[in-house]
């Protein structure tokens, strides 16, 4: 191993990891790199990686960003293979810098070279023994972390020395730009010593090919926990800001997650505490959590975070109930369970997890409250103190032998009785949030039915120009969506023969617009010839449309109208989008989003799992309507767009689902930009 | 003072407060009482409170329940006036404790005489030298502290012990028996020491002269912020289990939350820190923070979640920005402001920290990430460190000069830089949740518009037995509600008199039913004499009504249906509710509540809040509706059932807005069950 950028100075990053390196050389020898040449750290510093006694396997590139090239070069050409790169300055500063990132990424893969970073903080690997980071010992243990910045890896490091947990693998990534995520974690899915991967992502390349490992990895049986900043703007700005990356809105990365099983949290804490406990605890069947408290109000407020939190805290079945009242005189048996005892019985916690933890209606234990109390505030009282550790060790036998997560919040966190729950593998908590979000991670992950990330056929014909409204309804009718039925007429007669045909009243629709309804190209309900000539002779003298379609139109009354459509993600391609149109569209802002292509099964679960859903379902004592003719039509949409790369978006607004049948009403077909080139080029690629 | 039921045994109640109190005698001599007489503590005890050898002025009970009554007595006898009950075992264990303490409430009541508890732990008053708190010395400070649980008091100073803060007052209420939070909350209002009210609440009495009290706790400028379990059906349980307290619907609490001014939180963890954020920080004039840091994807995580609590991280204005790049090379100066210097110039937030705070577009400024890196890392680094720390005193110095709020979360919240600036005044967090939860408390106080609790109108003549729903209609009419016109009917001819008078088509409703809709005993849209006369018939046959109403049939298609009601609350007595009717009232599950009774203007507020309400206002090309018509049928509907204390609900299900007026098509009114007679006494009384 090489540092290019040694430096004696060890609180730069050339000096700090060539120190690092140093300590902890073993089989690999580490040899210093500085133009200066001299001595650092008791060792020869060599002024260029060509005067080294041999070529590295892997070279640190620790130096100035200007120096770059000329030093991927040179390594290059002495034929060293594996690159860190430490140093910032190129593409999170903006177009020139991505540029020399581009260029360099195609120089390492023509080599088949390959390079971590720029921007990020190095990598260990306990498996291999190998360790590069800068300014950081990393613990062994079986977590997997792979995060885009130094500094969130770090603050997670700092949380498992905490809590004494440590890592298989630690890799940071910085801009990404040669080895990506995806890559990163296809090595996950079979790497035994991994048993959780965490994943901090600020910007994502290659989408689809990190959904699908993720869902390999998560498939394996490694739970893979996200933290991605950006569900906000400004969130989504400073990701920007900081690595130069793209994001993906939120919703689409939320629909990547259900499609792969990811497990996704909102802060560094959640992020730390929701790995840890799938690194170890039992997994639960349900979601059923029994709450046990002495008494103070902590059960309570611990209920109500269980259910924010989508876990459930059931009232205990009447047998439950007594048998807890026998052993516990004064308690009221429920859920959350009171022993009404406050701190005077140290072992009443221990008397309770038995019973709860036994039973059959109780997936996962919370104990809640001031466990710990006379460790922790009265020492002196040796005999209530030695019961409440003896009662701790209870618990964690009781929970050890139901083969159920037992997780422990308590204001006394670091007193005896907590320090033995947490030997003997109970995870406990100071906060009553750090509990709950255990408990809901464990439930995630157990509950979650991932769906898959879905095939992108083979392209089609590509669209050599926009389609108008007319070549989209065409379209999207050969692609399988039944249109409402019309006619592609020009002139005043045509008009009339077509509306003579379909029958009054009809709609008119002026083509040539990209916005027919703004333009006021649209007349609906128009009930018999006159209405129709009057609405055509309007067109005219206001548009001069090269063309207009005549439509039936459809018994809207009868039905609900929804909007389907399908758009490009710049990260993570074709992204099918459901939800309701009409009036209710701006009222309940109820949609759901999937990868593309959709399958007429997953339409029709997203379209089940809209809020309002039982609008389709019969409520309101009307009839039920056809969702399965709605989840073809979005599904053949789908397919439709995900095999067409060169469509930046398709949408139908509104589709109007009827009690049998759905009939897209209108229809959009909008092209990419000529500048998204190399972004296809890319996803093509994939 | 006189601690009855004084033990030797400092694990127990009345040893441990015994001790404590002694510990802290001064002006009060303490007298120590036990039936067993001898010496405790190195003192006598007395073998009962008649002979110690003054009439103690405070008596503290630790003794059992069960000598409860004869203490009390004998206390009473000798004039004794306050007392303050630590033992356990009555109200919170059932009907028949609850039956002990109301009777000793009235025998406290008739001598003149209050008392705290049972089941507390007892209280502190710095602002008198009063301590008679078990388990537990209460450091002094600024906050006052109100808790049913002696549990949460004490997790509650555990955490101001560690943050350096103190209490002015600090009571722990337990059962209530005798004074409730609402009287301890008016001796807040002017007390000069206190400057925030915590508030930790599981059941409530009295609880409009409650919330009067918090009102003018807060219009005192002394923010109360409220921890109240019961979001969930189990937090409700949790917490009637555990001091035996009836919990009102937390919608209803919430909207008392609104009516007052009270922030309401939902943990510990969060009643702590927006207490400590209110005690001390300026106010913001508004919501917009500014999130700075050196890099490394805090800053995107923090404004996500400033933004989903409500506050905003908008983009800096050009000229901020300008300011911004020139002083930080490197940085975007966009919002969050990313130094792009990773922890390598430790003094960057001192200089951005002056541009930021000093920015007329700035209310509040978040630093969040590694600052004190180098403290706490690398020690050995001392000039880093010594720049680290002399940037932390000038951020304190910009922040106060700036006269705005600075909250800081860093992974290192112990290093010296952190500590530094917690002497100056700056909070430091450990997680980007508590400076988010710090700030979100100082914009919430700062933009709440308590809308007062209105004043109950002196009761009007009850009904004698329920009205059926003519009379409804014709009371509602009375107090002001615009109702469909109708006329009350027996019999064919009758029926079809007042069809032809209303005009066809008509409804028809059979009388003598609670649910009318659900026994088949309405019709609508009775087109002509032959649809009446079937439907007449039909009811007859059915349900042999011993009336009918005939209504005209309203427009519905040209309004929206609301539902606007009000009910009695146990606690907070009426409360109107509004919202959406029909097939929205299901699908939006939007609606709002507030205390009862409104006046229109605060009606059309509720209204204009629902997030439906653009439905109201000429949404979808649609004219506006008369929302005003409306509030005024709300407003005289909610003063007409807070005129009745015997009616249990009143409910106009639909209330149909049309572009000019609002026409209640329904309505029901439910009077009180019987046995609800002791909670109506309690309500007139306050």
């Amino acid at each position: 191993m090489a540092v290019v950028g040694a430096s004696a100075d060890t609180s730069k990053w050339g000096g700090d990891v060539a120190a690092r390196l140093l300590r902890t050389e073993t089989v690999r020898p580490v040899y210093l790199v500085n133009r200066k040449g001299g001595e650092i750290h008791g060792r020869t510093a060599y002024p260029s990686l060509s005067k080294l006694p041999e070529i590295p396997e892997l070279v640190i590139l620790a130096m100035p960003a200007a120096a770059f090239e000329t030093t991927l070069d040179e390594a290059l050409a002495l034929g060293s293979k594996a690159f860190v790169a430490l140093f910032a300055g190129l593409g999170e500063t903006g177009r020139d810098g991505a540029e020399r990132e581009r260029l360099a990424a195609a120089r390492l893969r023509e080599a088949g070279a390959l390079m971590i970073g720029p921007n990020c903080m190095g990598l260990t690997d306990h498996s291999t023994g190998l360790q590069a980071v800068a300014y950081l010992d990393v613990p062994p243990g079986a977590i997997g972390l792979v995060s885009q910045s130094g500094a969130m890896g770090e603050e997670f490091v700092a949380r498992a020395r905490a809590w004494g947990c440590g890592f298989s693998r630690y890799v940071t990534l910085g801009n990404q730009a040669d080895v990506g995520i995806a890559e990163v974690l296809e090595a996950f899915v079979d790497h035994e010593p991994t048993r959780v991967v965490a994943l901090y992502a600020e910007g994502l390349r290659e989408g689809r090919r990190l959904a699908e490992a993720a869902a390999r990895v998560v498939a394996a049986g490694r739970p893979v926990v996200l933290l991605a900043p950006g569900r906000s703007a400004a969130g989504a700005r400073a990701a920007r800001s900081h690595t130069g990356s793209l994001a993906s809105s939120t919703a689409v990365l939320d629909a990547v997650c259900r499609a792969t099983g990811i497990l996704r949290v909102d802060s560094p804490r959640e992020l730390f505490e929701a790995t840890v406990a799938l690194l170890d605890a039992p997994r639960p069947r349900g979601s059923r959590v029994a709450v046990i408290t002495e008494g103070g109000g902590h059960g309570g407020i611990a209920a109500d975070a269980l259910e924010a939190a989508g876990l459930r805290v059931p009232a205990f079945g009447a047998a439950l109930a007594g048998r807890l009242r026998e052993a516990l005189p004064g308690s009221a048996g429920t859920n959350p369970l009171d022993f009404a005892l406050g701190t005077t019985e140290p072992d009443a916690y221990a008397r309770a997890l038995p019973l709860v933890a036994g039973a059959d209606e109780v997936d996962a234990v919370f104990a809640v409250g001031q466990l710990g109390y006379w460790a922790a505030r009265f020492p002196e009282h040796g005999e209530l103190v030695a019961a409440e550790v003896k009662g701790a060790e209870a618990m964690a036998a009781s929970a050890r032998s139901a083969g159920k997560p037992l997780v422990v919040s308590t204001v006394y966190p670091d007193a005896a009785p907590a320090v033995r729950l947490r030997a003997a593998g109970v995870p406990v908590y100071r906060e009553i949030a750090s509990a709950v979000g255990a408990l809901a991670a464990l439930v995630c992950v157990v509950e979650a039915r991932p769906s898959g990330v879905p095939h992108i056929p083979r392209p089609a014909a590509s669209f050599e120009r926009a389609p108008d409204y007319w070549q989209a309804r065409e379209a999207l009718a050969m692609a399988g969506v039944a249109v409402v039925e019309g006619r592609r007429v020009t002139g005043a007669g045509e008009a009339l023969a077509a509306a003579q045909e379909l029958g009054y009243p009809v709609a008119l629709k002026a083509l040539g617009l990209l916005h027919k309804s703004d333009a006021g190209a649209v007349a609906l309900g128009l009930g018999d010839a006159d209405a129709l000539l009057a609405a055509l002779a309007d067109f005219e003298a206001r548009l001069a449309p090269p063309a207009c379609v005549v439509e039936r139109m459809a018994a809207r009354d009868e039905g609900i109208e929804l909007i389907v459509g399908c758009r490009r993600d710049p990260l993570f391609g074709p992204v099918a989008l459901v939800g309701f149109g009409g009036i209710y569209a701006e009222l309940l802002q109820d949609t759901r989003t999937a990868l593309a292509p959709l399958e007429a099964s997953g339409a029709q679960t997203l379209l089940e799992e809209l809020r309002a859903a039982p609008l389709l379902s019969g409520a309101r004592g009307r009839g039920a309507l056809d969702v399965a003719a709605a989840a073809t039509a979005a599904a053949a949409l789908s397919r439709f767009a995900a095999a067409h790369p060169e469509v930046e978006e398709v949408e139908v607004n509104p589709l109007l689902v009827l009690p049998s049948g759905a009939l897209a009403l209108d229809a959009r077909i909008v092209l990419r930009a000529a500048d998204d080139d190399a972004l296809r080029a890319d996803e093509e690629d994939a």
